[in-house]
């Protein structure tokens, strides 16, 4: 029987090993945390090089708002399908060179580690696309499928311009599908494919009572704004994690059978999650599938903290005259940030909190995804050819990643993979990949390319 | 018609102003912060030396387990009552002195202020206690009643060790009643005689939920310690400002109708108060008497603080694993902190809530006090002789204050007043008093004296 392409092609990956190992060293060595432009300047060339020096694709790097934005695009045959690459070159400070076992961006290797900041958030994960590519072009001499890659320099910023950029640049990214490469795998040992995201309305509730802050021997008569907002924030959820605001759950979408049935497959495992967090039980006592089902398809909120605190002046004497939390709802299709806002003005009003402000802190609508999508089935054979294990999500509770976003506005679906190993130490000190998840991370996606080229053909 | 001595006494204050707030003077440059061991020493050897020098009392400085105490006595003869009066010479630290408009231990006289620290809190009112006795030996030659004076260093440190020393020195002590002189007017004009404390049960709450801080996007399965705190906050007090602790109130004594008769001559303002907090109405919407009562007989409970807050790392995209908060009950006598403490933890196992860990910051039992006070009447008949606006307090909405448990030790009924301005700004940079506050002060002390030799002949 003759070995298929992809054969070739993984093969490959193996054969030049070492090559791809010093590839992602070269891109790690290149500093490029957000905030420093002139390293970002400079891992964009690099990176643009990469592409055109070993892939052969035509690149460019043009300017965005802040640091630039690699454009790389193979030969564009229309018999194939387009697949655009998304993903970042910019990394997160990497603090005090005394945290890191080796110099943050040294690159060292060290038991089958490359350690490094950058070395799976994103870098691994940049050089697994760009190095699947090569593979491919090495291999079979061309590619299965037209490739797009898009890799910006803002994504570690609270305020990045992708959208923007994605907004001015339509045709040049026109694709059928978008491929975000970015974090990895899960501490269960798989790394799921997101076809959708969650959403968010985040907000900060404030009290202000009056304009002084009573001694606690007033407090008979003077009002105490930690209470007030105690007593509203206590009335978002019931104790059985029923948020109580009305309509809250108008328009949440139940699981379909066929998504049921996709979470009864997932590697779930209740008792190592529950160790992992420290709890006795999941909030209420969801276990297995059910588990999985509230983390996927039921809303929430909760509340990140409450200020003022008891670290403040006279905290022992003094009662709060304001009071405020960030309460955040966790919004699943077809729940609508801007509906939930009103929901809650008005909630809030008709439990006698007229006087509690509302400011929003962030505001993301939930895209769905399908179990039928091209690219998550390509993904889901892609790791089946080459031994990684992963599961589909159609609904995720994964929030607002970019991929989702980049396809809504190019009107294409997407999906989010990641392929650094488990414990990554992602934006901490001694972030590393380990060169097996980084070379599997090149055949995932070397294979799905492969298997994209056949999308709808199965 | 013969003058009173009294009468005397009170032309005496105003002949020797100037020397009286020289004296004033000397002893506020004599540095005396809690902290600095040297200077209260200096500052209680030159208390001791003007009870001794200007008054002709015996007078000691006795060790403590920190700053010494001084005690001074008159010539103790059995047919006169025998009042104990007590204060601090030690002060709060000054901070930067470019803060101050005059350096804070220069004791400047600045139209008509005395500037500096312990100008109100507490030398204007160690002063008049000692000026007064002195104006009495200068008119009269003779004091109308047996005098003890105890003066402590450590009033501004959290741990006091004066209930040891009342304990150790309870003949040296030994009197009819304790007066308490600090503090002073109050915004309306009016220095309130209180005849007893409220009390205090303080605790801190806390929720522990888990090990590790969930991200946002995990609360629909991991909990909230915040969440959790708020529910458990909530189920303490209700709406309508009633605490929800099963037998909070049991015990809670109702004002008499003669103490509700003595409130209704209280110079209350409701507007003046709602504008000092900036609030546009008292809880429950109390106004008049019924705000006054609230204030003085009702118990509540109160929140002082929550954490954690916002200003942590990744507040973001984490929530809290573990959650406290302050929260104060507020009692009237006769609740015990001992049972509310019991009824709490009942009412938090009861609603759910047995994992919410109760610690105890503080507690302390309220302490009732009489309008029959034989001290409270010669107080208040004291003040009539000297134009001061005053008025009793049997119930007080002050906290734990000393004259009252050292009344209790001793066995002997206890009153507080303060003499300095209501703009004194003690604890401030530009702490001061103002001249016809002190000598005011010094004068209705003298007539309390002259009043309380009197006591249960009106």
């Amino acid at each position: 029987m003759r070995a298929t392409p992809l054969e070739a092609v993984l093969h490959t990956v193996d054969d030049r090993a070492e090559l791809f190992i010093a590839d992602l060293q070269r891109v790690m060595r290149q500093p490029s945390v957000t905030e420093n432009e002139a390293d970002c300047e400079a891992c964009a060339e690099l990176v643009a090089a990469m592409m055109m020096g070993e892939i052969g694709l035509d690149a460019e790097v043009l300017p965005s708002r802040h640091n630039p934005v690699v454009v790389g695009r193979s030969a564009q045959r229309p018999e194939r399908p387009t697949l655009l690459i998304t993903g970042h070159y910019d990394v997160v400070s990497p603090g005090p060179d005394e945290d890191w076992i080796s110099p943050p961006f040294a690159a060292e290797r060290r038991d089958g580690d490359i350690i490094g900041r950058g070395a799976a958030d994103p870098k691994g994960n940049l050089a697994a696309g760009l190095k699947a590519a090569q593979a491919w072009i090495e291999a079979a001499g061309d590619l299965p499928v037209n490739l797009k890659f898009m890799i910006e320099g803002d994504d570690e910023s609270e305020t990045g311009h992708l959208g923007e950029f994605v907004d001015a640049h339509r045709e040049l990214l026109r694709a059928d599908a978008v491929l975000l490469l970015d974090a990895g795998f899960t501490r269960d040992g798989n790394s799921p494919i997101h076809l959708g995201t969650a959403g968010s309305l985040a907000v900060e509730l404030q009290a202000r009572t009056g304009t002084k802050e009573p001694y606690f021997i007033w407090t008979q008569l003077i009002p105490d704004a930690a209470f007030r907002l105690v007593w509203a924030l206590a009335t978002l959820k019931d104790a059985d994690e029923r948020v109580c605001v009305e309509g809250f759950y108008d328009n949440v979408q139940a699981a379909t059978p066929a998504e049921l049935a996709l979470m009864a497959e997932y590697p779930w495992h209740d008792e190592s999650e529950l160790e992992f967090w420290g709890i006795p039980q999941f909030v209420t006592g969801a276990r297995g599938v059910e588990a999985i089902r509230r983390l996927l398809y039921e809303p929430t909120c909760s509340i990140h903290g409450i200020e003022p605190g008891l670290d403040r002046p006279n905290a022992t004497s003094l009662i709060p005259c304001a009071a405020r939390a960030w309460v955040n709802f966790h919004l699943v299709p077809e729940q609508d940030p801007d509906d939930i806002l009103a929901k809650l003005r008005h909630h809030l009003d008709r439990h006698g909190f007229g006087d509690i402000e509302i400011e929003v802190l962030r505001r993301f609508k939930p895209i769905p995804g399908s179990a039928d999508s091209p690219l998550g089935q390509a993904l889901l054979r892609g790791a089946g050819q080459v031994g990684v294990s992963t599961y589909l999500l159609p609904h995720s509770f994964e929030f607002g990643d970019k991929w989702c976003w980049i396809g809504q506005r190019l009107g294409v679906e997407g999906a989010l993979i990641g392929v650094a190993d488990p414990d990554r130490r992602a934006h901490f000190p001694n972030e590393h990949i380990t060169v097996p998840y980084y070379l599997n991370g090149i055949k995932w996606v070397a294979a799905t390319f492969w298997e994209y080229s056949h999308a709808g053909q199965t």
